[in-house]
């Protein structure tokens, strides 16, 4: 301890960039375990490009010997059965690994407006959260309507706010501790927008950060755990889409409905 | 359109949560792309624990039955070797997921201390980072002294900060546009401390954010595809750790070094 110490006094670490006031912002300090799980989310985001593209060559080295392999005549059929096992496992993280790359090189700057079907993208934000709800003994609850008209909208931030919705609603049914229930809708509204909610059973919003929930870095949970960006992220990217976000929350959870507008309201 | 638009008019969109400005800061809208990005990632670090286990399960499928097929009489010689091909596939998807996953829990608030070998950390960082090295023509030269001492410190800070690192020398490298070098070393100064240095050829800090690049949200682009919160990290992670870090940079490429207490420095 004392060698460290004397160390920093002979010859102090220089730090080449002192840390000056940021001139946008009084004191960070009060939001600094957000400010560092937000740290930790980019560095990951950063990093996904590359290990997706790294794991997917491990899989596709599985898949292409296993397909090799089914098509040898020495192979007996119970054999070509543990092969087809191999493949399905295979495609199955070939898919997994898919959704996680429609996310890895995060949302650009300018929208790309082309048609949606909202449906693909809940099914695909719930088939990467599946091990989470079932860790917290959640019962996913889907209805997509046929109503649901096909939006002109963009994927890349739609993505992001499915997300993060079933990821408040997972974190809610969390805090509660005995398990429940998240309904995903998709509908549309007599004004042909598509309408879309996710409600759950959790414990609700506390009632301190119900009037700022959009702001950035408000969150309930201050161990470190969140940013609080969640709802921050989904107002914004609904707003930049022109759609509206509604919340309602009592202690029996939380419901959060988005209406977008559908190519149908747009002409 | 317009029905949209009327819509609004008619039945706003109810915002039960007014935007109204924190406390803490003044101007959000400055450092906006970087929020969003930021929030990006946290939707992502959130999500990955439970992306991890999917596809982890998967690749305990692809092993469990590409070792079965292996000890089956009938198999042949060639064929063992195609099986081999996969299990060896599946053995490098699955230490790349041990690698994310020691990643996706984040950061606890307190610091685990523990022995740490900071070349097991480096390594495996770079191994993440192999294929963004590989697109941008990277080549990586790695010195790991065998001086450098086991420290006493907190392995999951230093997985962020050498990710960070990491990719701050990518993406230097990357503006470059023309390929280049990133060398990590590691070693033991004078007082039995550790040092650990990444360094790159790429193209430098601008002199603009030279004097705030530990604060959060400061980088170079502004197009929104990163958060500004690397060096940010770093520099809170390694001043927790009661290290030092120290940056110079040119045009000609950008150092940093990382002193960290051993046990020897500390008793």
């Amino acid at each position: 301890m004392d060698m460290t110490r004397q160390k920093k006094q002979e010859e102090p670490v220089q730090h080449s960039a002192p840390n000056t006031p940021n001139p946008t912002c009084q004191d960070w300090s009060q939001v600094l375990p957000q400010l560092l799980r937000a740290g930790q989310g980019e560095t990951i985001l950063n990093l996904l490009p590359s290990a997706i593209h790294e794991l997917n060559n491990a899989i596709n080295t599985v898949l292409g010997f296993a397909d090799l392999l089914q098509s040898e005549p020495s192979i007996s059929k119970t054999l070509k059965e543990d092969l087809k096992a191999i493949e399905r496992a295979g495609l199955r993280a070939r898919e997994l690994l898919g959704a996680l790359r429609s996310l890895a090189s995060g949302v650009p700057a300018q929208l790309q407006l082309a048609p949606v079907d909202l449906k693909e993208i809940c099914e695909q934000a719930c088939s990467l959260m599946a091990a989470a709800f079932r860790r917290n003994y959640i019962q996913l609850v889907t209805d997509y309507s046929k109503e649901t008209p096909i939006i002109i909208s963009d994927a890349s931030r739609l993505r992001f706010v499915f997300l993060a919705l079933l990821q408040n609603a997972c974190d809610a049914i969390a805090l509660k501790g005995e398990g429940g229930k998240i309904s995903v809708r998709t509908g549309r509204d007599q004004f042909g927008n598509a309408v879309i909610s996710v409600e759950d059973d959790g414990v609700g919003l506390n009632p301190d950060v119900h009037s700022k929930l959009f702001e950035p870095f408000v969150t309930d949970k201050l161990d470190g755990k969140r940013a609080g960006l969640g709802l921050f992220l989904v107002n914004r990217f609904v707003t930049e889409l022109q759609g509206g976000v509604e919340i309602t929350s009592s202690e029996t959870g939380t419901k959060v409905t988005l209406t977008l507008p559908s190519l149908e309201a747009l002409v």
